[in-house]
């Protein structure tokens, strides 16, 4: 089943060409008092959800893609995970440009010393959103890769054990201010990271490992790989991931880009597509602030 | 005013030596319905809940301190940010011991190259609840350091406003893992980020940039400084964060830990000290699982 969130937060049952408003479906999730929970209700209740769906598809009414503003399918992750170098020819190009690496040994470093880093929950948007560039005297880079999100608590999972813990899959774009600090601070400006168009739940994809994946901006293609080229798997990160802090069900693992960034402008238009998940539009903007 | 919250999520006014078990305030916060809120209900509600506070206080039973289990004084942070090197004595320690750096330049660099980092918000634990620690074949240090609640929302905001974003201040524990992997992973183990004892509103502390901390494990002193020393200061750090991103109700700002860093083992109980905050008590085990 593949999910959408739209417009002022409602739930989409996306068929081709079209969504089904099956918000009614949100219905079965509970209220929460303070505190609230450490995970995204939607996901963590999406076995419930999926059956009132299936209940309720059938007289919702039907809109058209191109008519609606898509939000981010997950809209509460605790965490969004990310990997920094997790294909060699993005770790390859990385090395041999002064203007991605900035002379600081941990953009230059292998997945297991790199590690994994975080952006901040409020840098998520979804496509219909858009990028609001920030620091645009500086250098800003798309990145595309495929999205994990997790279903199921995880905490020192074996990577035998990983795909137990995946609700489904979706594009993330993690938008980068290239230069020499934390990468937690570089790619975590609002809008920087894009989900979208929709969650494809697990069932859907038995396969993640073998996934093309691309982005193009205005037109041009920037970035074409396969997730077959990926250094860690699905199971693999997030039994790396794991082996750290517990991943709560809606946590967002990006997966690492493959070689091809390149600078983003306000005006831009990128288009990101990965097989068996879909294609996103998003456009590029400056911020509105100082910048 | 100071409130804690402690055992199973009770809310209380710290009186000396004993708490007032002041949880009927809480029934000002409403419920949220999917999505949920990117802020801290407490924190954005937090003049409604003093107010709620007042009125009960004098009918509420007093619990003694001894007795209760201290949790996080904020539950739901939206992202906890920290600054990595912001006294110049530790970036001096650092830069001297490999066993700090790992000659990874991110790790000897001055705050305005380092940048600022993410520490998961599933790290979050209350002092009561211990520390859990994972990797314990690696070196694992505590840090000291003075974290600010952000009480109202703030992007691109000048230094000279930052305090009007300040909901108030608490101790905060830096937990971290050395080694070369990128800080926001390294730093966010389960119960890595100890928030306490108590939050203690801004009017209590009309200059934080003059307050001695320190800390001790079993009972030997290891840091001891004053926030006179922090490079970057409160209002500083928000003028900093907010310029790359949204900062929200209960967002935290740990402000980065003074000399004398030190390798913590289970067993150990580390006591910690700000001056017009408090004193709190952590003890350290090792995590259950794999480790």
């Amino acid at each position: 089943m593949k999910l959408c969130r739209f417009d002022d937060g409602r739930l989409g049952l996306v068929e081709p060409g079209q969504v089904r408003d099956v918000t009614a479906a949100l219905d079965v999730l509970p209220a929460y008092r303070y505190p609230l929970p450490p995970f995204d209700p939607l996901i963590a209740n999406l076995d419930a959800v999926i059956a009132r769906v299936r209940t309720v598809a059938s007289h919702a009414p039907a809109v058209p893609l191109r008519s609606i503003t898509l939000l981010s399918p997950v809209a509460n992750p605790g965490k969004i995970v990310c990997a920094p170098v997790n294909y060699q020819k993005h770790l390859d190009e990385v090395r041999d440009n002064a203007a991605l690496h900035h002379h600081n040994t941990a953009t230059m470093a292998p997945i297991h010393t790199a590690g994994l880093f975080l952006k901040a929950t409020s840098s998520l948007v979804g496509p219909g959103q858009g990028i609001a560039l920030r620091k645009v005297d500086r250098r800003n880079d798309h990145e595309v890769e495929l999205a994990v999100v997790i279903g199921r608590q995880a905490s020192d999972v074996e990577a035998k054990d990983g795909y137990g813990h995946v609700a489904g899959y979706a594009i993330g774009l993690d938008i980068t201010i290239r230069g020499p600090e934390e990468r937690s601070l570089r790619k975590s400006p609002d809008s920087y990271a894009v989900l979208g168009p929709w969650l494809v739940t697990a069932d859907e994809i038995p396969n993640p490992g073998a996934l093309d994946l691309r982005i193009s901006v205005n037109g041009d293609l920037r970035q074409s790989s396969n997730t077959k080229y990926l250094i860690l798997g699905v199971p693999e990160l997030i039994a790396y991931a794991s082996s750290f802090y517990t991943l709560n069900p809606g946590d967002v693992i990006i997966t690492g880009t493959p070689e091809g960034v390149s600078p983003i402008q306000p005006g831009d238009v990128i288009t990101a597509c990965i097989e068996q998940i879909g294609t996103m539009e998003v456009k590029v903007r400056a911020a509105g602030g100082v910048g």
